[in-house]
């Protein structure tokens, strides 16, 4: 199905108006959407694209994606809409509107490797955490309700098409769900800034997950107190702390290196 | 010295509003400017604050700040003459006027393990590089002048005040100064795609380099010719590459684990 969109007033460039805007009206309408050539081309492949928006004048250059993307209605958009609809600064003239997961998927049965974010609060934390994953072969990705939506443009960005590969399991009870995962045998892997010093800890269990808490405060009380390995990592020049994303890659990465042997 | 500024037609006021906007102004003036209460507080503790501008309504409040910044000139500025100077979306009431560092800083003679950025545009990216270097107790940062300005106020607010504790080197010939730390006996260690798996790499030598590339193009074909330890972090997810501020944090901390003896 295709159709061409030229006035702002229609009904739907309103609703999609809304998925950058709001989280609110994401997990209203269970949509979000993925912009720009990279990003919708991750959508189709990962067979997440309900419908595809393409500009006007870059129908040529977006042929091949409109074909791949079976199952998608097209929208051709003047270019007035599709510069409405646009959270970038520069828009690539196209853009994939996707479902986001649902509220109640369960944890992977074969997940080894998750994170679980405590109450981080930048987006763009939010999507490098994601990509991190991506690249090092963490499974999935568990969130409490304080935390960024890795829904929304920013997150999505830094998350480099990571968030269509990556479940993502929202927790309303965080520490329970943890306790829980460590009833059934994981690592609960916290930073603490009076923890075991980082590279001379104990071998972690075959199954782990690592925290990473919010970017001023850390993890939270009720977390940390389900954290079953507390690790401080080294801080020998002037800083008090890392960065949340980079904090948490450091310690993902020392993990695969550990349980590589090497 | 104090003085009362109400006016955003005042000269001065116009110099500072200039250097947040924009790098030329920031270079034809020697100047930056530190935002925030734990910005200003770097700044005084390291005594680069030339100038302390403190919110009329926030004067109680930084009064202790305004006694420990000695021989900075202290000026109370009217509310709406600090929001305008501010590029912070909540104003904190307080700016630190501070002296950039030259363009022909020396690398100092102990700085055994450097960074270098080499066309690295995200300022983002820039200031979490030099938070980490300040956390991991790296010595000096080399880049070239592709590479965004850290004393922009986005790179300045990533550092978390790392700006005023680790030196930066600007080079007009960044691979010329690599090859001649090699030729001093540094290892200059670039991440390649086609490189030594990155766990299994030989020994580095005692001084090092780490180079840091562009956010979509890497590591540039003159600075990759003088890398003398060219490694591939572990890809095993669906993700084809790191954000590389994060890339460089997983080097850098792995380089101290191998130092250490871990």
């Amino acid at each position: 199905m295709t159709e061409r969109i030229t006035s702002l007033q229609n009904p739907q460039v309103k609703l999609w108006r809304g998925l950058n805007k709001s989280h609110a009206q994401r997990v209203e309408s269970g949509l979000f959407l993925a912009e720009g050539e990279h990003m919708a081309g991750e959508a189709v492949k990962a067979q997440k694209a309900r419908a595809l928006l393409i500009e006007d004048s870059a129908r040529e250059k977006f042929r091949t994606l409109a074909d791949a993307a079976k199952g998608a209605s097209v929208y051709y958009l003047a270019d007035h809409v599709m510069a409405a609809l646009c959270d970038a600064k520069t828009p690539q003239g196209v853009i994939a509107v996707c479902d986001m997961p649902g509220e109640n998927a369960l944890l992977p049965e074969s997940a080894s490797l998750l994170v679980a974010l405590d109450g981080v609060q930048d987006p763009g934390n939010v999507g490098t955490v994601i990509r991190t994953m991506d690249a090092a072969g963490y499974h999935c990705l568990l969130m409490d309700d304080k935390t960024a939506d890795p829904y929304g443009p920013k997150a999505l960005r830094a998350s480099m098409g990571g968030v269509f590969r990556i479940p993502v399991l929202r927790c309303a009870d965080l520490p329970g769900q943890l306790r829980a995962l460590a009833q059934d045998g994981y690592d609960i892997v916290a930073g603490d800034l009076h923890g075991e010093p980082f590279y001379q800890r104990r071998k972690a269990k075959d199954k782990l997950c690592v925290v990473i808490g919010n970017e001023g405060q850390g993890v939270s009380p009720a977390v940390f107190a389900e954290s079953t390995l507390r690790l401080k990592l080294p801080m020998v020049g002037g800083a008090e702390s890392l960065n949340a994303a980079v904090a948490g890659a450091i310690m993902m990465y020392d993990f695969l290196r550990e349980k590589a042997g090497y």
